[in-house]
C-alpha cells in the first residue's frame, strides 16, 4: 500500500521554539520537498504573522506538485488568512479531548461540533481541501472522535487526521486506535509526537491500524520533543516494512536533513538515526574489521541509500583493521609491528579525552614510520590588532619551504584577518576552508577552546585540530596543520 | 514486572565514533548509575588499553551497589584482563548470525559454540558472572541461536540478552522473537540500537515478549546511531507501561543526561525527548495558552518528575497569553494594546529569522512601554592585541553610570581578556558568565556570528546576544548587554 506523507517542517517544525526562519529559508525547504516527493506540505499557520503569511504567497505562487496547506484553527479569523494566502488546503485542527474543549476553549462537546461544522463549511465553500486534524485525539473518548470526523466528512472534509498530542501512545495503543477509526470513507493520517521517543514507532504503528497518511518534519523537528522523524518513519517503511511504500526519493534524504538543520539552527545529535553524523560512521575494531569485509554486518542499510557515505572514526576503540584501512587511504603501507605501536599511540592520545584528527594521525605515523616531514610552511609570528573602533588586523611572519614571507591582512574579524593574511600567500592557493567548528564553553572564556577544522583541496578533505585558550591562535594553528597536510601529498 | 537495567554508556556509548572518556569521567557517570539505581553497569571493555583497564579497576574498587561487568569476545586473552580488572562480570558478547561467524569470524556453526562453551566454562572457574549477549541475534537462525542459549546455560551463564545489532527490528518482530526466547531458566535481556529510531520502541516490546532486563545508553550514544535511550525508555516504562516498573530514581535522570553530554562532547539535540533543551519549553501561542490553563494540555508528563523545569519562550509563534506570562515574570504590567504592540514587533524580529532573547524582550517592551531605561554601562572603546608572541591584552574605555572608567586586563585568550578588562571594575562584580555558545561557521571565517550567553547574578538568569563578524567585538557586546539587562533590577 503506498501511504502518502504531509510534511509539517515548516509549521509544526518551525513551532520549535526559538527557531524563525526566513522566506527565503521556507522557499528553499518547500522547494526540495515538493522535489523529494511529499504529497502535502505544510507551509505554515497564516494567523501567525505579516512575514509568515509572505512566506506562504511565496510558496503557493510557485506551482508545485505538492499541495499547499496551511494551519488553521476552526475559525473564520484564521481560514481568511489562509485563503489570502491563496492555499490549496487547510489543516483545520480541532481540539477533541475534554480536557482540551474544558479547560482550554472552554465550551461544551456541542459547541465544539458547531464550530468544526461551521469551519468546514466555510473552507468547503470557499474551495479549500480540508483535512481535518483532531487534536488530542489519543486522550480523546472514541464516541465522541468518531462524532467529530463523521460531521465533518459529512460537512466535506476530505481528510482526517489522528493527533497525538502530547505523545503518549505506545505502538500497540496506536495499532488499537487506528483499529477503531479505519471505517471512515476518506483517508485517515496519523500525527505523533516524541515526547517518549515513540513517534516514529507510533506511526508505523498506525499504518497497520489503517492509517494511509503520515505527518513528519525532517530532522523531527517541533513542539517540545518534536513530531515524527521524517528520515526514521520513511526508511523504516522502505526497508522494514515491505507491505508499504512511499513515494519518497530517499536517496535526497541527507541534503533536505542538511538543509532544515543550516536553515533552522536545530542541531542534530550525532547519534540520529539516519542523517547523524555518526549513522554512518565506525570506530570500534570489532565493527570496522567487520564492515571492511562485508559491510552489512554492521550496518543495516548502505549509506549512499539516503545519499551518505560511510567514514572509519580513529580513535580509542579502534581495532588493527580499520587503522591499516585508514593508513592506506593516507597512502601509508606499515607492517603489523608498526601499526601495532600507531595503534597503541593514537589510544593513549584518545585515553586523555581526546578526539583523533587525520593531522595527529599522520604525526603520530610519521612518528612511529621515522618519517621526518618537514612541514613546508612553519608560522614564526602572528599579531593581531582588533576592536570595535580598529579595523581587525592581522600581520604574519611564515616560512614557506624555508624563504621567510611577511603578509599582512584585514578582515571581517580577526580570525578573519589571520585567515586572510596567510592565505593571499602562494602556498595556500586552491585551498578551501570548509569547516569551522568551535565547542561552546561552559563556565568561563578562560577555558580552553578546541578549534577542529576540515579543509579541502581539489577532491582531499583533511580534518585538523587547533587547540589554544585563545580563538584566534588556535584557528591559526589548526589552518596551517591542515594546509601542510594537503600539501604533503 | 520489575525490569532490570543493564547500563552500558561506559562501553557501548563510549564506542560512540570520535569519544573518549577520561579515567575520571568514567568514575563520575559510573558513580552516578550507581546512585540512580541500575542494577549492572558495563565500565568498559577490558581489553581496549591500558588507560581502560585503570578505568574499570577505579570502578571496581569503589564498592558500589550496582553490578560491574566489562565487555568481553569469548577468547581467554580478553576474559583475563576482565579479571586483572576485578569485575564482578562479564558481558559476554558471542555473534550467532551466519554473516558474523562466516564472513567476520569465519569459522563453522560448531567451532562457534565451542569457542562460547568454552568462554563460558573459563569465566566460571574464576569466579565470573556471565550474561552471554548473542550478538546480531535477530538476524540470526532462532533454532541455532536457542542451542547457543541453551549451551551457555548448560556451561553456568547466569544471563542471556538478545543483541539486535544494527537495530533492524521492529516492535512486532521484537515481540515475536522474544516470544520464542522466554522459556530458559535465565533472566533474557534485550539490547537494541537505534539505527531506524525504534530502539526504544522495540524494548518495550521485548518486555511483553517475555524479556526482565534491558540495556540501555543514557542520551542513547553509541555505535552508529547509538543504543536504547536509557532516559525515554525508563521514563516510557515508568508512564506508559503500568504493567512494568524499574529501580531507577527518574528524577535523576536530567542531571545523569547533562553530566554525560559534557564529559563525552556529544551534544544532545534540543528535540530530544525527556533531555533535550527543548523537551518541556513552549513557543507557539495555543500551546503557552494551554498550559498556563493547564500544564495537561499539552505535557505528557510534568518536568519535574525528570528533574527539571518548564520553559516558555519568546518568538514568533508565541501568543499573547504566553507572553503576557513572560513579561510579568520581568516585573512589567502592560494593556492589551501595549501588549499586542509588543507581540508584533517581537514577530517582526522573529521572521527576519532571529532568536529573540530576553535582553531582545526586554528593549522591544522598553520601546513600547516608552520607558526610557538609561543603560548603566557603555561600551566607549575595546582594543585588542593578541598573537602567537604577545600576551593577549584588552584596553576598555567605558561608562558607568556616566562615569567614564578605563581599565586594562589581560587574559588566556582575547575574549578573555576583554571580560577581564570589564570584570575588574565595580559594577561587573558577582556576575557570572553561565554559558557562552558560538554557532559553528559554515563555509569561511568571515561570517557573522552569533554569540549568545547567559549570565547569572545570584538567582536571576539572563540571555543576551551579540551578532558581529569579530568574535571579540560580539562577546563583550553580549557581556555588556545582559549585564545591564541585570544591573537594571
Amino acid at each position: 500500500m503506498n501511504i502518502k506523507v504531509l510534511d509539517t517542517t515548516l509549521r509544526d517544525g518551525e513551532q520549535t521554539p526559538g527557531v524563525s526562519l526566513t522566506s527565503l529559508e521556507k522557499l528553499r525547504i518547500a522547494t526540495k520537498l515538493d522535489e523529494i516527493g511529499v504529497e502535502y506540505i505544510e507551509a505554515g499557520s497564516a494567523i501567525t504573522s505579516e512575514g509568515e503569511r509572505a512566506s506562504i504567497k511565496e510558496i503557493t505562487s510557485q506551482g508545485f506538485g505538492a499541495e499547499i496547506l496551511s494551519f488553521s484553527r476552526p475559525l473564520t479569523v484564521d481560514i481568511d488568512y489562509c485563503l489570502d494566502c491563496d492555499v490549496d488546503g487547510v489543516n483545520l485542527v480541532v481540539p477533541t479531548s475534554e480536557l482540551h474543549i474544558h479547560d482550554k476553549l472552554n465550551i461544551s462537546c456541542d459547541e465544539l461540533i458547531d464550530l468544526s461544522n461551521d469551519a468546514v463549511d466555510y473552507c468547503k465553500d470557499h474551495g479549500l481541501v480540508v483535512e481535518l486534524s483532531a487534536e488530542d485525539a489519543s486522550r480523546s473518548n472514541v464516541d465522541f472522535l468518531r462524532k467529530v470526523y463523521s460531521n465533518a466528512i459529512d460537512h466535506g472534509a476530505d481528510r482526517i487526521c489522528v493527533c497525538d498530542t502530547v505523545g503518549i501512545l505506545t505502538p500497540d495503543s496506536s495499532l488499537d486506535l487506528f483499529s477503531k477509526l479505519n471505517d471512515f470513507s476518506v483517508p485517515i493520517a496519523c500525527h505523533c509526537h516524541n515526547d517518549f521517543g515513540l513517534a516514529v514507532a507510533n506511526t508505523l504503528a498506525a499504518l497497520k491500524g489503517g492509517a494511509s497518511e503520515i505527518h513528519t518534519t525532517i530532522n523531527g523537528i517541533g513542539e517540545r520533543a518534536g513530531n515524527t522523524s521524517f528520515e526514521e518513519c520513511v526508511v523504516s517503511i522502505n526497508r522494514l516494512l515491505p507491505q508499504f511504500s512511499t513515494n519518497v526519493k530517499i536517496d535526497q534524504i541527507y541534503d533536505i536533513s542538511k538543509l532544515v538543520a543550516r536553515s533552522t539552527g536545530v542541531y542534530i545529535q550525532p547519534n540520529k538515526a539516519i542523517v547523524g553524523e555518526n549513522a554512518f560512521a565506525h570506530e570500534s575494531g570489532i565493527h570496522s574489521d567487520g564492515v571492511i569485509k562485508n559491510s552489512a554486518t554492521y550496518e543495516a542499510i548502505t549509506p549512499e541509500l539516503v545519499g551518505r557515505k560511510r567514514k572509519f572514526i580513529i580513535g580509542k576503540h579502534m581495532g588493527t583493521h580499520g587503522l591499516d584501512n585508514r593508513l592506506k587511504e593516507l597512502g601509508l603501507n606499515v607492517d603489523d609491528i608498526q601499526l601495532k605501536q600507531i595503534c597503541d599511540d593514537i589510544k593513549e592520545l584518545a585515553d586523555k579525552g581526546k578526539t583523533v584528527t587525520d593531522v595527529d594521525l599522520q604525526v603520530i605515523a610519521d612518528n612511529v614510520l621515522q618519517i621526518n616531514h618537514e612541514d613546508r610552511i612553519k608560522l614564526d609570528e602572528l599579531t593581531i590588532v582588533s576592536g570595535n573602533k580598529v579595523m581587525p588586523t592581522a600581520s604574519v611572519k611564515i616560512t614557506v619551504d624555508d624563504v621567510e614571507i611577511l603578509n599582512a591582512g584585514v578582515g571581517l574579524g580577526p580570525v578573519d584577518a589571520a585567515i586572510n593574511a596567510l592565505k593571499s600567500v602562494d602556498a595556500f592557493k586552491d585551498i578551501d576552508l570548509i569547516e569551522y567548528h568551535v565547542d561552546s564553553i561552559t563556565g568561563g572564556t578562560d577555558a580552553f577552546i578546541d578549534v577542529i577544522i576540515k579543509l579541502q583541496k581539489e577532491d582531499k578533505v583533511v580534518s585538523a585540530r587547533g587547540t589554544e585558550a585563545d580563538i584566534i591562535n588556535a584557528s591559526v594553528k589548526a589552518y596551517i596543520a591542515g594546509v601542510n597536510r594537503l600539501l604533503r601529498d
